[in-house]
């Protein structure tokens, strides 16, 4: 298979985590014989220090031209310590998503027994925990028409949702469940908004095309405790902006470690694939920051292109690593790896096992 | 002192576990030398059986006429089964609040150490977890105008908050604040949202009058995972109406047991307090409920009264027969104590330490 991947290195420790997952996506291209065409695009505090803008055209464009892009990280404190500054990082990648319509933000949340010491939850909680949020990310209350009226003594913000918008999100949520095991929660608050009712109404006209997959619906609230209280019912998780928000960053922390979290944000076009960590700028070119976020999105990224095995191939060695104590310095400060050592054992063992 | 209070024992264990609760304070009456006199109203399934109306006014006009109101639960599964039901219990609450306009809903959430077994987190992340939470009760998206577009293809829900509204609620807020740790967290989504916007201004602004309270301010993403990761960091929280219900939702499954959780509604007349969980029908009538959250929440109302001795009187018997496993089915399946006889123990606590 011939693909052509945009990389964005961008701010922080962007840059050098996502190099550990050009090795290791070169490791599976030899071994499974595919080709890989890399071509490089700037954003963030780098694009705005080499031209100004936080998202140059040049890099819109390779974006458009590619298979998908895997992206590192954007944000840097000169800009968050400066409320004058016009142009900030981050604006970069609020335009992205919005030039390539990237609708859906795709958040799995997956358990390592060998993390299980940094989990804040007890073991007994994070037996078999593995499910996948999915976000609708263009739409609702964070988009929604706001109002400050001229006093200043009231403010309105607007949340709507459109059956499209919900469609499209959710078509993308059942295929993804059928693929797993075929059970689908919409996380909604229909006891009280519309907006919910109106969710509600349109993923239950889909079901009916996905009758192999079980749907049930969980209001937000009871859904914030149901993730601390067992969070091993959840396989396939659908929601609107604002609980997705909520929801999947609340579902981030179980884990024990936000380093090694990846996401996919999926659109109309070209599919985009980040860790959620940001640009930890205190770590930047120190080579201590944990690859397993970029590389695990390398995974899905790999797994968008439907290469299943190859994505296999990357989790089973991120796994061995893990397993084995090769790992970073947030997971243990004692006795950890450098962020090129790790990439380079990942590499290394998906070359040996070929 | 002399007091009224309303006693509403409501549906389910609403009426076991509140008569525990008077039994406690008609001790504290006694070991302190003071009256409180009980008039009781009906509310919920209890009031449709007997009246066909989930909130007849006789029982407002009770309230009206009292000090504070001991609120048990409501709720019937002959109404939830129903969907034709035109009355339903929930109507009774709703209809309660409005009529006593109770603007704010305050959540404490404190840790056990008898029942760490219970949590969910590790002792680590629950060790000093001691905050509450006030939680705006009538405004915000779930009161906002709601619309379904004709074709029922778009849906809004609208959030509105104007400064009083704001104002109200902060201010009972910081008041709270100034007896405890002297330290406020406002959760908002202030980066996205206007009326977050408002709410921060507005707070901003009533900080000015509350020096010595230390005041910073949070995303709900964020406090979302900080409520897992690290919940003793906060003392005062103060939010908006659906953040609030997310948020104090889930801090409330930190302790192990809703059932030991009270809670006040507080408004413009008389003050409600009642346990968070609900009639749990199906334990009715078995003497096996908790009535812990019942008796805090009148630990609640004694401090309401102003009455910080007996509250605490209430809590350190609360606290004893917890340490030595005096405790409802819920908390120890195996060796456990009744309703009656938990309510018991602690009533002869207050009166032998008298
Ligand atoms: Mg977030
Ligand atoms: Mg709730």
């Amino acid at each position: 298979m011939e693909k052509k991947i945009a990389v964005i290195l961008g701010d922080g420790i962007g840059p050098e985590v996502t190099q550990q997952s050009i090795k290791v996506l070169n490791a599976i291209a030899d071994r499974f014989g595919h080709s890989f065409e890399y071509s490089y695009g700037i954003m963030g505090a780098d694009a705005i220090d080499k031209t100004g803008n936080p998202l140059p055209d040049e890099t819109i464009d390779t974006c458009l031209k590619s298979d998908a892009i895997l992206f590192g990280a954007i944000g840097h404190p000169k800009y968050d310590n400066d409320p004058t500054a016009k142009v900030r990082p981050e604006q970069g990648l609020l335009k992205l998503r919005k030039a390539l319509q990237l609708y859906a933000n795709i958040r799995p949340v997956t358990t390592y027994r060998a993390l299980q010491h940094l989990s804040p939850l007890k073991a007994k909680q994070m037996e078999g925990v593995d499910f996948i949020v999915f976000r609708e990310l263009t739409g609702g209350i964070y988009f929604g028409k706001k109002e400050l009226s001229e006093d200043q003594s009231a403010a309105v913000d607007e949340c709507t949702y459109t059956k499209a918008e919900i469609e499209r999100v959710s078509h993308l949520a059942f295929k993804y469940a059928q693929g797993r095991k075929k059970k689908l929660t919409l996380v909604d608050k229909a006891n009280v908004l519309e907006t919910s009712r109106l969710w509600r109404k349109v993923v239950q006209e889909i079901a009916k095309e996905y009758t192999d997959v079980a749907v049930d619906y969980m209001f937000v609230d009871n859904a914030a405790m149901q993730i601390i209280l067992n969070p091993a019912q959840f396989d396939v998780v659908l929601t609107e902006n604002m609980f997705g928000d909520i929801i999947s960053d609340e579902a981030s922390v179980l884990s024990g470690s936000l380093g090694l979290l990846p996401s996919a944000s999926v659109g109309n076009t070209v599919a985009l694939f980040e860790p959620i960590h940001g640009s930890y700028p205190q770590a930047a070119g120190k080579d201590i920051a944990n690859p397993l976020g970029s590389i695990l999105s390398a995974a899905m990224l790999l797994d968008h292109f439907q290469l299943a095995e190859e994505a296999a191939a990357v989790r089973e060695a991120v796994d061995w690593t893990l397993a084995n104590g090769f790992v970073s310095k947030d997971i243990d400060p004692v006795n950890n790896y450098t962020t090129t050592a790790i990439g380079d054992l990942i590499t290394e063992h998906i070359e040996r096992n070929a």
